[in-house]
């Protein structure tokens, strides 16, 4: 990743990581030079922030965030930054992911949290390029492609 | 609307106009220029390829669809375009929204919708203004801006 | 298959066809030609629209739709036929398939899809077999063998 | 109703009844003759039992059963007849009819009733009339023009 | 078991047994003598309508239905007999037993099944223990009994 | 009520009295006895152990526990007596009931209490009386006429 | 209030004010002395840790935090201060509080939150003043003296 | 522990005890003293209350009650002491620990059990060491030192 980062994943739990790698291979295959810090939004609050409120400044564009259960990562990032987020909820043991779900979807009034499906790293990875491509040519193309490819699969 | 669009709002029933002016409302607020259509994913499915295949070339960035119950709106849209899909979920009479929220945010792998809260109108304008934010500046300010003035509410 | 199929099948992933093979053992059993398609009304919907508009021109009668998660795959092919759709919401890993079944069920007006149980393979091809024997005598005739045989059992 | 009925319609109690006006006039829409019986199978299971043993009999093709709670009718009458069952799960005060919902759509194996939306009354209209469509070239027909008139409206 | 039978139980599927045998063994534990049958309230209604209407006559004082899914048994055979039934929903394998419990558990007004918990088979024997022990005192003493051996346990 | 009490009713709450009114509307009419005390497990645990642990010897024969939210009623008296006990979840205005249902009918191994549907006042009525029926004639008698008179209207 | 608080209310919305004024009051009746602050986790992070990390500096003793839907304020409160959080889930119009209620308990190893009722305002006081009288014997005291109250009533 | 114990455990089952071990573990490592015992509300009913009404005069402050399915035990414990109660509701094999949570956090009015998520054996320990922190310094040391050591790991 010699490129500057464009899109940042923070993650609640090292635990998380075997979850989330199918996020990295995706943004591997589409071309997206990505950061990845590992900060529970409970237990290390004073790095999230620091994290967070420094993202975009530091190029940033777009953030993906994957927690489980009582899942705040995603809404406690979203208080200190102006780029969108993308929720992952992980699946959790008991209750299968509906905690994270509901914990990370049902944001209040102001400030949005955008999920994908329960453990949906892969899809994340596909949204946050989108994201970029939205505005950036390039990006815009990688998903293009991505898309006829799965069509003809 | 003089400015061209960046965003596209589509819905699936005129039902839902009422709990989406808090979307249109807000994007007017923040300045940004969209386009809004009422077209069933089931009623009337040529309308919506249409509209969703033309929509990158017409200049949209971003589409938020907002539908309920078994809401394929949004996962019907993601198919035809390569732009980022905000969903919102609608609230339901019997269901409270459970319905319209997984039947949005648990897309499969490969083409991703992500959601905000069951009837989060208005986040999803913010969302989608965050995604132009992402790359164009005049957006990024006008979410700093906002979050500054809530932040003082 | 010599005969001309009167049931189509259309799944939206290969993952699911392990489980819908005792949709097709019974379909076998009672002696119902049947056509099977494996396509994704996400990745490939231009594929669905096809197949789905096709149908009835050749000769399909009932449409069996299986699919997991956000199971759009019913409703998509709903809107491109006459015919009616036997949907088979598909377990999932985390909410057990209450999403694919939400997804499904919960129809909105005018576009109907009739679900079975989840994973209830078996099902929608006697309930597929029910509807052929709505009007064909061959087939209540098999419904009715098959009855007997399961009181007997 | 002069022609005979094609379509026989049961529920579970008379409350049902304005929630199922949807239905019968939706058949009446479509020109589809049908029967109508409030019988219920926990209070009165044998007028149940002889009302769904001699339906086919008495040439209907297809039957729409609606309860509510502990919904069994439609699998009660299913136990009785060959024909194909379209469950209505009816919405209830406490739960919103999820209990409807699992005691209608989760059957057993071998003995399907396949269900429309919670409160689906008109959907069981169009999806039995499908049905039928599915061999009577006029009700066939009756469906796509209804098809058509929903994609222009 | 010389003595007739004052319990009877049912349940739905061969598949039950196993999670059954905790209530037979409780039921000879206490010594109340029981009659076993296996028959499925949608694939042998006329066995279950037998059955059920001729139990109070045979001397049968309690009834335990075990079923899954859309568990009807308990419901079919309150329709045919005057006697309580204590329901047993089984645990399922997609929603963990919640589509047997409100099956179950949510009966219409005038014809009660009361349930125990999700695979709560040991459970049933000891309440139809205590249903017999309601008038008859050598219930009733069991059931003391085996309340004290369990508060020294 | 000249005569000595069969049924106990108890509730957690006087606010559960009119929703209660069903249950001794229907004992009235069934021309059963029974007496009925308001007395909550968590603020009077004295008193509901009290009327529980004598309520046998007093000549009570089944009991009837009302309850709502987290509703250890049922579970607190069946503790404390050898009787059968009925218990009535509740409808709660958050949750709908489910909370009430989960915390009566998913008692542990050992100590059951068998739940009527949420909110099922009179079903509650009707299932004490089945228990009396179980071994007292003439109350097998007045279920017999209930049901009679429920099948003919 | 001329004493200094041992009780902090937060709450995320000036809409919670009306319902948890059932907490104030009771702390009022209890003789507690308490702050109360309106401050979103989302909305004004900054003013929210700043509160919190002052808290107990302050001479709060425990805290109070009530919010709704994606429920984050008391896990945000708990990473900033050593105190014990009680949290209040609020009812929601969509999912009854369900949403708040997994989004405040279900929190991660480490940062525990506990919970009451959903909407349980009067509870949460009564439990703070409970924290408070595991070793100030005035809040025993008073406890002891309440629940009395309660038992006779 | 030659310490008064300050924390009491109980759990409903000694099947329950591998699940709390990490309740005990975290009490070690924090230093608090603590007794354990196991007893269930409904099969053991006088143990618990001679415990539950004896812990504040044995000098225990805060107890921790564990228990799975309709979990009362909290509730039991909590009408016969003045002490804060903090409930663990269990995971369980059919549901998930729903049943467990609602039974345990859904307490009516005026009697609090403040309940940790589905399985948070460690953080009940911490919880409960907050609550000795509320006004203990040496407790509240090690509240900050766990915090401190966490946000550096």
């Amino acid at each position: 990743m010699a490129e500057a980062p464009l899109v940042g994943i923070i993650m609640g739990s090292k635990s998380d990581l075997p979850a989330m790698e199918a996020c990295t291979e995706q943004l591997d295959e589409l071309g997206v030079p990505y950061e990845l810090v590992i900060a529970s939004a409970h237990r290390a609050p004073a790095r999230v922030h620091e994290w967070a409120s420094t993202a975009a400044d530091r190029g940033i564009k777009v953030i993906i965030a994957a927690a489980g259960k009582a899942a705040h990562l995603g809404g406690v990032v979203a208080a200190y930054t102006p780029l969108p987020i993308v929720g992952v909820p992980m699946k959790t043991s008991d209750l299968g992911g509906m905690d994270s779900l509901l914990s990370m979807v049902q944001m209040p009034s102001g400030v949005p949290v955008a999920c994908v499906a329960i453990g949906g790293a892969k899809n994340a990875a596909i949204y946050a390029t989108q994201i970029l491509g939205a505005t950036m040519p390039e990006y815009r193309s990688k998903i293009i492609e991505f898309k006829n490819a799965m069509a003809e699969a």
